[in-house]
């Protein structure tokens, strides 16, 4: 059993201020937190100033002042900025619990290793976005209801997963636990397949003609919107977590095979259909109900990582 | 150029008391037009009685009906019923005008040479639905705005298509003239091919685990959204669209194929992702700018069907 201190909860310091980052520094920040932010963009610093939150172009001095407080440092930049920003998290502030909301884990994780590998990391991904991005979209509400993953492996300490679980908790977000790989199969699977086959719908779409487009309704509109997410943000999502996708685009593609010959040789798309069917239907019973918690666990007792896998397996959410 | 007529406007007959079909006569009747419905469903009949429609179990009493007060008949059941429904207009209701609303042309334009070779018929197809079907879904504003194609060949009657676009324009909707093929291949890709890949998209990411389905958002739930139409509905929709749509499947695996392909031997998806969102920010023009309507052009003058044909390939509509 871990000790759960009294002490008020550590300051947060979030690096990076766009959607996903600038969102937290706000719900947290609005909720009496202690929560101040790093953007390079000094035009996001001033919005995010002039909205009267704690922001600075200034990295050094931010990790300085992470380091002073014992803040949990928070990734929320593109994967690509973190090849400088955990040196500099390693020289300024190396004893700050570090986690992120930076997409895919194994990346994150690895590059974590060859930065600042002596860190205390524990990852994180909150499952909350929209097609668009930067200071201007943020929204204090964007976590309410989501599901925030947060990395669970045999080997995390406990007090820190306690940490970080509260953050996404402050947020307004389920904590969904999970080891690294089975979450970037997952986003693999309901979020970065779906964005390529959305992605591919579109061209289809309008590679037939004006007319068509006029035409589309309902199916194509839904079908085809995150297509319209910016180039560069769905590249560094989808090439990030290459070959969990890879496998779920040959999935894709061999389902899409099979219901084009099924089509050809017997004139039935029965099977394709009613799989569909099916499957949307396991995903609305499941996103429609009240998430059920992850029940008789204590964090930190032997076996306590698995057991909060194993639940979460069965779609389960820690509430704390 | 066609005499227009300054008496009211012909009574409607709709054949079908669905979604569409329901939908359409509750439109047409609450703006005073002479409107009456067939369904064999007593349930059906009862509720559209309840509601204040005009609405009978007995299909050849509607069809002289018809046949007395000259109405225009408006096909709106699946597909497999027409087989039935079109020998009892041939037998009861001969000489009445004929639309229909039931998704693809070629099909329907088949079984109406087959079984009524002397109707006078004009195709047409709203684009309008939802997840939802039956009368207890139907709703006045579902073509509001709306893209109803209206079939546009050079052998069309002036008069005739001037009818049941008509018809289109009282429902609220924009009509857009196309010829049978073109419609079906549009239809092909922006609908049907839509909700092959919604069905796919959905199976892949519920066949990884429900710790993947846990963790769905906003991709995934839109994404998905049309594969929880009812399958018996979509594989209507989908089989009697199969030549066309086998060409946008195809397409789109061969797309899907290609993106996996990059991904694998150059770590890029680059090319995908920059086409589909080529393709969304043309779709978005098309669809949230107002509707450039069709110009210089007097329906029956000389080549008028070839011209409102051009310019709807140009995504303009016909207004009247």
């Amino acid at each position: 059993m871990i000790h759960v201190s009294s002490t008020p909860p550590a300051p947060v310091c979030i690096l990076g201020l766009g959607l996903i980052g600038g969102s937290l520094l706000r719900v947290l920040a609005d909720a009496g937190r202690p929560a101040y932010g790093y953007n390079r963009s000094a035009a996001t610093v001033d919005a995010a100033t002039a909205a009267g939150y704690d922001a600075s172009t200034d990295l050094q001095a931010t990790l300085e002042r992470a380091a002073a407080d014992d803040a949990v440092i928070v990734l929320a930049t593109p994967v690509p900025a973190l090849n400088a920003m955990l040196p500099a998290i390693a020289a300024h502030a190396p004893d700050c619990l570090v986690t992120d909301v930076v997409s895919v884990k194994e990346t994150v994780t690895r590059l974590v290793e060859q930065h600042h590998p002596r860190a205390r990391y524990v990852g994180g991904h909150p499952m909350a976005g929209t097609a668009h991005s930067g200071w201007e979209a943020t929204d204090p509400a964007l976590f309410d209801g989501a599901m925030w993953m947060v990395a669970t492996h045999d080997d995390t300490d406990p007090a820190d997963w306690l940490t970080v679980a509260g953050i996404a908790r402050a947020a307004g977000a389920y904590v969904v636990p999970a080891a690294d790989d089975a979450h970037d199969r997952a986003v693999a699977a309901i979020s970065h397949n779906p964005h390529s086959t959305a992605a591919v719908t579109a061209s289809v779409g309008a590679g037939e003609s004006d007319l068509a487009l006029r035409l589309a309704a309902g199916s194509f509109r839904d079908g085809t919107r995150v297509a319209g997410t910016a180039p560069d943000l769905q590249r560094a999502m989808l090439e990030g977590n290459a070959v969990a996708l890879l496998n779920t685009l040959s999935e894709t593609i061999d389902r899409l095979t099979a219901a084009r010959d099924a089509l050809r040789d017997t004139g039935s798309v029965e099977v394709v259909v009613g799989d569909g069917h099916r499957a949307r239907e396991k995903y609305e019973a499941i996103a429609n109900a009240a998430p059920q918690p992850i029940e008789g666990v204590v964090v930190g007792d032997a076996g306590w990582a698995g057991e909060l896998r194993r639940q979460a397996h069965q779609g389960r959410v820690w509430i704390g």
